[in-house]
């Protein structure tokens, strides 16, 4: 269950010693082929990092050779010496792999506006190559946390395919894309049109509803290679079908490994005119931070998601809202509905239902709670 | 230096039981003429409270002789019962004064999703009639707090007439409007129209700027009443500077007693193409958990900033963005610029400077850290 399960892949997670705390930093995922068709998504991010930036190009051929990630700095924001960086960092493990650096995906992740330590990096380079295995999925997805407490891996299988993936991310988790790096593999032989139609449908049905705090990150990076070296014939449909569930499982372990959550928080919206409506009134009440700490404090305090919802110009009559928290419709047409007190928020799971009356359609949005842990890790990351 | 200060104006403070603590809850602002011309602003939230719903018509032609206010209870999402019970306090405002209860302004504040206990508000709305005094506005404003550490008042004199102003709020502050309810009185002569062209300016500059934590009220109200009873002449625009001076003296006590807030935060963005897009760039920064996570902490977390900035679709070019933090410019660029470990946090204040380079204009948004304090006080706050 790692990204070295569907066949043609091989990885490796190393101690290149980027982090201050020792822990494993450098990660490296290898594509043996016979195919190379990969496709990627980057955040929506404005100021994106230099990785973002060669990215980018690298993956717009739709081939890609290998991934390297490190954790401990994200060299985002770093000027024209971060890019060089980045492109060193290409140019090193292309060299090492004897394959082409334009078909070496960038990816780092850590604190924003210091440059990376270049011969260290580089060290972990060599290390992770010199560590390649086809058992190194795990190390990799190991190598690659930063305040997450627990890898974050996935297997989906198909009908002689499989899907492996990891990912990392824990906080600035924000839609388009949540603060993350994901490495997806599949030995299914898809070209890298059908691999990039499958993973923006996957992961706008995933990682793109998933809003931890609101706080969209200059690196996320989301990339999907394929070996090809199964021999079964996959459907472009099951594939992505395949696809969404496994980003939706890494999602979902994203969400349960948030910064300081004590909640997990699923925010489904229905009666909606539009699919979009359905998504803003959901983003809106995914990020009232006034609501998540109510969560947190285990108070079912309807009124502050009633005051989110209102802030959206989603199509909607505010007389007729229903709201139910954890199944108890705590708020009847905008008025009071069944007594607050029924509400049960002592489980890690919470389920807000909103319908607005004036549709058919739906989304679902997944937040956390604001808790003193969250203001604890976020007030001290990079002291 | 009260709404009372002005001439013409009789105001009350009482305890009528609304609230468990036994803290004063219901105070009255009567104009006693001879002009009644009056203006007010509201939320813009669509779930708006019942005596938001009211106030909106009572002020609608231009006059307005009384304001009744309560703590303890905001009387929003209570449905048609909810707003019976607004009505029936305008009424009784109205008889026991011998005005048109379409002449009375009502404004709610306190935990949404509850009816009021009317009996005890009624009460209440008696006591404050009978203390009604000239002297009383100080009363009237702590009448008016809920989580508020402070009463919040101010006057601004001009030349033989003068501005009087109560605030309540400390949280759930955002624009259009803060989280709060405002009340001022001049005694200066202006129409209907004059004063609402005034108030309008005023809160664009001060209120409107104000994000405490993002988060859109259901109630928010500022109100304008003017006695006339000055026989000085007043010029429009000169009266327009002084209520602008007094909402953003009101707009910096409603920051400073923010909820939990440890530092108040000023964002001023300039070299922007319009001011627009200044706005929607400090307005982003303003509303980053991370940002404020990392201010709490004393850490001049300066990628946070830049990765809020990306969000925006302000134009400007990302590599040139600059951004300094209490006069030190850490981003230069959009590369590392001079040593973060300058930055000094210590201070309650913090200026952050964010260079666009895309234009002349500019705007000025404030915000507080987010902090332990601020999480305690709303997980625990309607228990």
């Amino acid at each position: 269950m790692s990204v070295t399960t569907p066949t043609g892949f091989r990885a490796a997670g190393v101690t290149a010693g980027l982090k201050a705390s020792g822990r494993p930093d450098v990660a490296l995922v290898v594509n043996d082929g016979p195919s190379h068709a990969a496709a990627a998504v980057f955040t929506a991010n404005r100021v994106e990092a230099a990785p973002v930036t060669w990215s980018r190009v690298a993956v717009a051929d739709g081939r890609l050779d290998a991934v390297i990630l490190n954790s401990g700095g994200a060299n985002a924001c770093t000027g024209p010496e971060g890019f060089a960086d980045t492109h060193a960092t290409a140019e090193h493990v292309a060299g090492a792999l004897g394959v082409s650096s334009g078909d070496v995906l960038v990816c780092s992740t850590g604190l924003i506006g210091e440059r990376l330590d270049m011969p260290v990096l580089l060290g972990g380079v060599d290390a992770a190559v010199a560590a390649l295995s086809d058992t190194g999925g795990p190390d990799a997805a190991t190598a690659i946390m930063t305040t997450d407490t627990v890898a974050k891996e996935v297997l989906v299988e198909g009908d002689g395919w499989c899907i492996g993936g990891m990912a990392k991310g824990a906080g600035m988790l924000a839609p388009s894309l949540a603060t993350m790096l994901v490495v997806l593999t599949t030995d299914a032989a898809l070209t890298a049109p059908e691999l990039e139609r499958a993973l923006r449908e996957a992961c706008r049905l995933s990682f793109d509803r998933l809003d931890s705090d609101g706080c969209m990150s200059t690196n996320d990076t989301v990339a999907l290679l394929s070996s090809g070296a199964a021999s079964a014939q996959v459907d472009e449909a099951q594939f992505t079908d395949a696809l969404t569930r496994a980003c939706r499982d890494l999602a979902m372990q994203l969400l349960a490994d948030a910064e300081g959550s004590h909640h997990d928080i699923t925010i489904e919206v229905v009666g909606a005119a539009t699919e979009d409506d359905a998504l803003s009134v959901g983003r809106a009440v995914a990020r009232n931070n006034l609501f998540k700490c109510a969560v947190f404090g285990g108070d079912p305090n309807w009124g502050r998601i009633l005051a989110a919802v209102g802030t959206t110009d989603a199509a909607f009559d505010p007389r007729t809202l229903d709201v139910s928290i954890n199944g108890v419709q705590v708020c009847r047409a905008m008025g009071v509905g069944d007594d607050r007190s029924g509400v049960d928020l002592s489980g890690r799971t919470v389920h807000v239902l909103v319908e607005l009356h004036a549709g058919s359609e739906a989304a679902t949005v997944w937040t956390n709670d604001l808790t003193h842990d969250y203001v604890h890790e976020n007030s001290a990351y990079s002291t």
